[in-house]
């Protein structure tokens, strides 16, 4: 491990969040839930939401724009469905009992879908439908967030990098676990390719004309001014590569998370005051869930699932490759080294978090 | 309109399609439904999934793959769920009779999800999630299809060009209608490629050894004789470009259509006997309808999505461009000019027509 990283473990590392939480007055176990959440970003290699973003959050408790003790709502509610008003919540907080409600109500009748609205960055999205699977249901977590991304032959950023995450239960081989944004690429690469002075792929972003651009630090600035251009939907640049289907996905996302909730969806998110004094972000979510065995007995799906993800494991590679990958399978991987071996993070987001631990007032020793 | 194509009209065309339909078995509703599916891929400009592909069902219903008079039998029903066996019926029958029962789930429930297996290939997704949008309830329509598709750094077909279809009611502005393949491009692409003489682009298709190629001879002959490579998944080649993420979504489809019907999935699909005559495909579909007003008020959800759309519509667009558009609304622009102008069909397709109608005894007169 080179120089540029620190080590650390994943129970300090939760409980150090945990505390910082709390101290910003979040009830102790919506601090530990909204910490795990973290943290299990950084397990399983999406460290661009992981701890690095605790200052966002600490920044969002502090300026008000999210609520420590929230007014969650439930607004209407049937068997099989609800909408929850998050009250500005953590998103942690807010995802967590939205899933939470679309298990029980699988659980119960078969099918969950909950609809969250007036909630708040809710990190990945991987980590509410794995809530899912620990019951053995298939699981699906969407949310809509910071407009980066622009519509095909458009300029103007008017969609988030959409997750959609879906997990689906297997019996001895790895869950199928797909957690991805709609884009073609996340912000976070485009500042990783920034700060190695490395050029973009052509397909990934465009310029202030909606022009392909292989200049991050330009699309970043351009992205952060509004000047106009922005990352691509998966797909690419127009539709030769099916950028249009990228760009449905992405759109799909928010309609689910921003539409169906009544909450914001592309430039009404993220609202500021005239003066630019940021308000609540209006942030959607949509998590459902579902009890395979309405459809077959919950043994032979998964004894299927297994046969199928073998037959694509084991089949012939393209030249250079070694190995085909289920989704989620990587990202299992690299959690059970990292939970081994230790997390690696970046001695700016270790030294960072030092920072909120000396403004904040609690003990740090990671 | 060039001499390479015969205008025809909806109405004589669908009425033909039921006669061949009807000649082979089909109860009369049945052989309808299965024509309006075909002409309606026709109408939306998607011809691959048209009346040209008659002759495969006819040729489906002689060789027994497709059952004229299917036994269709709900296997497992909740008020919310069901799941049901098609019978090898033809796709457009199951699939109607299955979006059908989800629609009618939904209008009492709030959801309806509805599992097919043992069914056919059954035209185009975007037929079935449309049938939701009369209701004014969301609509979605998955199918797995003929293996065409290498998974990421793979080279053996396992997935089928996989599409999603998912519809949303608007309010005055067109509804939101995806219909996509998950693949980059589609194999009707790939032959017109072909046709033209013309090279692939690089990141649709890899050879035999599952490099990207750009021969659409080679790979189209390939995919048939299955001696390796294939039409790559959205995104492209490798993860540079989210192939892994369109891998993913291509098998969320087939895990949704084939493993939770209990049907056919990946290679498994359209089986043969040892000496080559062809099975019953084990065709498995999706289909789910969800009622928005167990979430908000329809009305308003819809003057949102009128919102939403314009947003988008209105922004500024890349330079060179000079309309955004919404999914679907292509084709709903397609679909009322054909259906005022007539239908531009391939001559080829046209002395197919006329040759099927040789072949079984319908006269023939478009």
């Amino acid at each position: 491990m080179s120089a540029e990283f620190k080590i650390v473990w994943t129970e300090p590392l939760t409980s150090f969040c945990q505390k910082v939480f709390e101290k910003m007055g979040v009830p102790s176990h919506d601090a530990f839930i909204t910490s795990e959440v973290l943290v299990m970003a950084d397990l399983r290699g999406i460290e661009s939401h992981g701890v690095a973003r605790l200052r966002r959050y600490y920044t969002g408790l502090k300026n008000g724009v999210m609520v420590p003790r929230p007014e969650m709502k439930v607004v209407r509610e049937t068997p099989i469905t609800a909408l929850l008003d998050g009250g500005a919540a953590l998103g942690q907080v807010a995802g967590h009992k939205g899933m939470q409600m679309a298990i029980e109500k699988a659980l119960k009748s078969g099918i969950g879908i909950v609809s969250v609205g007036n909630s708040n960055h809710y990190g990945i999205a991987g980590y509410y439908s794995l809530m899912a699977l620990k019951h053995d249901l298939i699981g699906i977590s969407l949310t809509n967030s910071d407009v980066y991304v622009v519509p095909t032959f458009g300029r103007e950023v008017l969609l988030g990098t959409n997750p959609i995450s879906v997990t689906i239960p297997a019996l001895k081989e790895r869950p199928y676990v797909l957690d991805m944004s709609t884009a073609v690429a996340t912000l976070g690469k485009l500042e990783v390719y920034n700060r190695m002075g490395k050029k973009l792929p052509l397909g990934w972003a465009t310029d202030e004309k909606g022009q392909s651009c292989d200049d991050p630090g330009r699309v970043l600035s351009n992205i952060r001014s509004k000047a106009g251009g922005g990352i691509l939907p998966l797909g690419g640049e127009g539709e030769e590569f099916g950028g249009h289907k990228g760009y449905g996905l992405d759109l799909l996302v928010d309609i689910l998370s921003g539409v169906l909730s009544g909450s914001g969806n592309t430039n009404l998110l993220y609202p500021k005051t005239p003066d630019g004094k940021p308000l609540p972000s209006l942030v959607g979510h949509f998590f459902a869930a579902l009890r395979v065995d309405f459809f077959r007995p919950l043994e032979e799906f998964k004894r299927d699932m297994d046969d199928l993800i073998r037959r694509l494991k084991n089949s012939a590679k393209a030249e250079g490759q070694e190995r085909i990958y289920i989704h989620g399978e990587k990202e299992f991987e690299l959690e059970e080294k990292y939970r081994r071996e230790g997390i690696p993070l970046y001695f700016k987001v270790y030294e960072d978090l030092k920072a909120i631990a000396d403004g904040v007032g609690v003990p740090f020793s990671l």
